[in-house]
């Protein structure tokens, strides 16, 4: 193909998340966030892991899945910003790009040995919708990927916008223990589409087979219910 | 497509290397290498980079248009191991990979308007053969991208080796004043293909229009001639 080419699944990830709703906005906003990605039977081979369990962060490129469109605009409008404001998409990270390639920094935690699926990767601090197809693993290389005094233009400013969570004990312990924490650091990265302030307005994050309802009142979650779904 | 998709070129590069032989073996470790960026006609908008300037460093997902194979092979010899060990192609850069996707981070230098072109992004510390195409630029996002603690395996104890570079005066003047000192960093980075301890071999390395020939002995590269090409 003179002008591009045919690119194929490797690898599809778990999450917690079945909806874009509620997943981070960037890889390692939290860090608790498990995932585990499990090769298609064509790359399930242990050799080609060979060495990576020295790393300890890995690049992976994923597939938007949700994004394809077929036509592009030249501009997205971050919402992080509010909403409102457009960005070039060249200078933004959203899934709405000429090509829909995500690409996303996690932790690799441990290569498990599986009987059914080979060797599987857990990682954390993945920002990826559940069943996210993967099209390529590498490792993270600090001598060269570390830019500590970068300047991260307009995502500066607000990388650190994080809201008070309110999640009544009765209701975070419906809940499997291991998942109450993440949850909450999900709902602190506020989930909401743009600064909306509607305060009568509820939420709903679909997390860890949970609907998780919650108001936002002056920069604070409360969560208000909770279902098994 | 169920299994993967088509991805389209939206721009290329041009850099001083118009062979894979001494390119620096990732970005950044020749930082002075200058690269243009020149967007395809269908994607040369300026609305798609606004608010790109606040950035420092760049993602490029780029094509390893030179490295496509019908086969993929789950090990790879990386040079610097001396290309006799053998390493997860997951837990490598080499470009032999499933999908030939490249990842490079560049510092972003200026994007200079041009009457023919559009804007072009004007970056340094490209590993990039010249004429490259590129499938993805995305903005460095200090704040969840620099891991200066992370772990880099086997790359992390390799990483430093540096040859020693003797260029004679009347041999490095034939180059033009800004490519000199490229072309020694360049060299420095050791482009043989592997640790071949050959004294009396002569090497050439493409670079910027001119064939610089070298040989290595005892880690130090003496050059022995240079032509244009």
């Amino acid at each position: 193909m003179g002008n591009g080419m045919v690119i194929k699944h490797i690898a599809y990830i778990q999450t917690d998340f079945k909806e874009k709703f509620g997943i981070p906005r960037q890889s390692g906003r939290v860090p608790s966030l498990m995932g585990r990605i499990v090769f298609l039977p064509e790359f399930r081979k242990s050799e080609a892991l060979r060495g990576l369990e020295g790393f300890s962060h890995l690049w992976l490129i994923f597939d938007f899945s949700k994004a394809h469109r077929e036509e592009w605009s030249p501009t997205v409008r971050p919402p992080r910003l509010g909403g409102n404001k457009r960005i070039g998409v060249f200078a933004s990270r959203s899934p709405f790009r000429p090509n829909p390639l995500g690409l996303s920094c996690v932790k690799l935690v441990e290569i498990r040995h599986t009987p059914d699926e080979g060797d599987v990767l857990i990682v954390s601090g993945a920002d990826l919708l559940d069943g996210t197809p993967i099209y390529d693993i590498k490792p993270y290389l600090p001598h060269v990927e570390s830019h500590p005094d970068a300047v991260g233009g307009y995502a500066d400013a607000v990388h650190d916008h994080k809201l008070l969570v309110e999640f009544p004990a009765e209701l975070l312990e419906m809940l499997p223990e291991e998942k109450r924490q993440t949850a909450i650091d999900c709902l602190a990265e506020d989930p909401r589409p743009s600064y909306q302030e509607d305060a009568q307005r509820i939420y709903s994050m679909q997390f860890a087979g949970f609907d998780v309802h919650f108001r936002v009142v002056d920069g604070c979650v409360f969560v208000t219910g909770i279902d098994r779904i």
